[in-house]
């Protein structure tokens, strides 16, 4: 038990201590540790010399703190839990709190390599049949490997950026000529993201037991998707300006630690997949909400999805490809198998077909001008916990011609 | 005139100065200009107050003198020609070279986001008739926008490195599944890189004319691929790990201020372009070789390519995509209508089909281990001078398994 005052189902209790870097009001980029809903300045901390993390805490980003590896992850969390559940550190450690509301988050984390995955088989057939109309919804491929792709780092923003509406080409399947303009159909993605800490050599492939060595944590994504740009421009080498222009993460990164209990078994695998992807099939059972304008839309679990994390880091490095801390993954958008598990609008409305009604009695198919979209998850905790995650909220601004 | 003991027709004379990083033999990055077969130390210049670059200069890689911008780039430039043509300076500067032979090559800069675009029209109806086979060749977007996608910023290696034969997943068109091994087709893509000095804010176009002020030079690229991986995993979101195992750039980044003389116009586009892609189609006259195991298999002309890189440039920011100090953008690879001009070995050999004889006798299709691939380039500089860029040179070695 902490000994803050913080309700024993508070979703960051002293079991998830997720960490994250802040402005406190001064410009700066600060790391931090949320507990309830203050923060734990880490910089401060680590002078006064109650936790030890060779000097990486007062770095602006977490990069060289999770370059150190999970050893050192781990003694630092069990640090961290020592001196906010006994109350001999209650007196120095608590002046060091911040109000969570006071703060700026900053992005966590400099952006090494984004990759994006499309390991939903839920998600994977809404789109075959939605962009490939006619086709088998899942190439040959699919089951075989975990089809993914770079996006661009310099534009993964934290939670709370706003979106501008991005413009560019399309071509209606009737039109002759592309047009030029902003986008017309604007979506959401929402995916659950892995941030790399400990580095790996180039030309020396990971293995799906790796994962535990070199992932530090997790955050959630809000892949933002112009469907008309990707819809014009994706043939042949896949999505580009259709989700270059922003990708948001949330400003909390839980520890894999913190995600033990979450812990359920994957789906099976059928065919078999080749030695090199072999695993024990943990996923994890994270819990999504998309919240549109305030209502809940959807409910994705991530439980469901058909390529676990682990594998998908073995696929991307066993080329030789090597991973730097700051690399994020995502796992691609998660859907379930029903209209209110999916994880994008573009399969919420049936390529726009099926609008919805949210609370305010209005209908909407894509994004409008001012729309807000917030994500937010939760997963099993230790002794029946909750597990938070930050949420990822995004407004959209219009164009800026 | 330089006050060195070069020849006149030296391409890397003092018309040239290319920027990069040199280990001196302490295991450090320093930066240093080339010229003739030296290197000038840039940080022990700033130091003696020589030149002035706001201590840019002492940095490991070239990203903070690059964010600095086209006023401080033209000025720097203009008084290292001072430095190296006024004979009173010969005495402190001639101190602070070093012999190329002595010092070795580091990655000049930290790569940003890296994106691969597909510009030559002769490259992409190569590939289109080699990978869909039956189908029209070149896509209907094709003309309306420079193809791009983003590559792997992570595995960008200087000239020099080893390259591990990647492993991977393949499937040949008559097996039922896919089979795990090295690249049997493990291929080069000769391209010229754009190195981004300046940033540019998030939600706000670059127009082709910005493209003097944002990028700061020029490399060599080879974008090694394994068209076997490639061909079983591009579809439905582009090349992966086909590609990102490693990516080599040349050690010497040419200013474009260098590259003056070498302007020509670009080819006439047809169908019209939209707007925002008018430029005043500059091409540049960069003339590539690409050397296999010491013999000049292909000659491949930059100044065919369709899309300039003004053009490729307004394209990757119009939708509000940033570009920051570091981004690498590659032409694609360069191919001309003609057998010697292609940049890559598929189309050499049409997919290993018409296999090609080397000076020593022995014939190839595709990389061997112990191959080694070379790739120069010369454009036409000021006054009948020639501008060399720094080779990208590579060796094949086996898979590390």
């Amino acid at each position: 038990m902490t000994w803050l005052d913080i309700a024993a189902d508070d979703p960051f209790g002293v079991h998830n201590l997720p960490y994250g870097a802040f402005d406190p009001g001064d410009g700066s980029s600060r790391l931090g540790v949320r507990i309830g809903d203050r923060v734990l300045d880490l910089a401060a901390l680590e002078r006064t010399g109650l936790v030890e993390a060779d000097g990486t805490l007062q770095a602006a980003t977490l990069n060289p703190f999770m370059a150190l590896g999970r050893t050192c992850w781990s003694a630092v969390r069990e640090r961290l839990t020592e001196l906010l559940t006994d109350t001999a550190f209650r007196a120095p450690v608590e002046r060091l709190l911040l109000p969570l509301a006071e703060v700026t988050p900053r992005l966590p984390f400099d952006v090494g390599d984004y990759v994006d995955f499309y390991s939903s088989e839920d998600h994977a057939t809404n789109l075959g049949k939605l962009f490939r109309p006619g086709s088998p919804p899942l190439l040959p491929n699919w089951k075989h490997l975990p089809i993914g792709y770079h996006g661009r780092a310099g534009t993964v923003v934290v939670s709370g950026t706003d979106v501008v509406r991005p413009c560019g080409q399309r071509k209606p399947p009737q039109a002759e000529v592309p047009t030029f303009g902003p986008s017309q159909r604007l979506d959401i993605e929402a995916e659950v993201g892995f941030v790399v800490g400990a580095a790996s050599s180039l030309g020396t492939p990971l293995t799906t037991k790796d994962f535990q060595d070199h992932v530090f944590g997790v955050v959630l994504v809000n892949d933002w998707s112009a469907r008309d740009l990707q819809a014009w421009e994706y043939q042949p080498l896949g999505p580009f300006l259709g989700k270059s222009f922003a990708t948001s993460v949330s400003a909390w990164v839980v520890p894999l630690d913190a995600l033990a209990a979450a812990r359920v078994p994957a789906p099976a695998q059928s065919p078999p997949v080749l030695p090199y992807l072999a695993d024990d099939r943990t996923g994890y059972d994270i819990h999504i909400e998309v919240v549109w304008n305030g209502t809940v839309v959807s409910r994705p679990p991530f439980a469901s999805l058909y390529w676990t994390p682990a594998q998908q880091l073995a696929h991307l490095t066993v080329n030789g490809a090597s991973v730097r801390p700051g690399d994020l993954y995502a796992s691609g958008t998660v859907s379930g198998p029903e209209r209110g598990q999916v994880g994008s609008f573009i399969e919420l409305t049936w390529g726009g077909a099926e609008p919805v009604t949210l609370a305010d009695g209005r209908t909407r198919t894509f994004l409008e001008d001012g729309d807000t979209v917030t994500l937010t998850a939760t997963a099993p905790g230790p002794a029946g916990t909750v597990v938070g995650f930050g949420e990822v909220v995004g407004r959209i601004l219009p164009p800026s011609t």
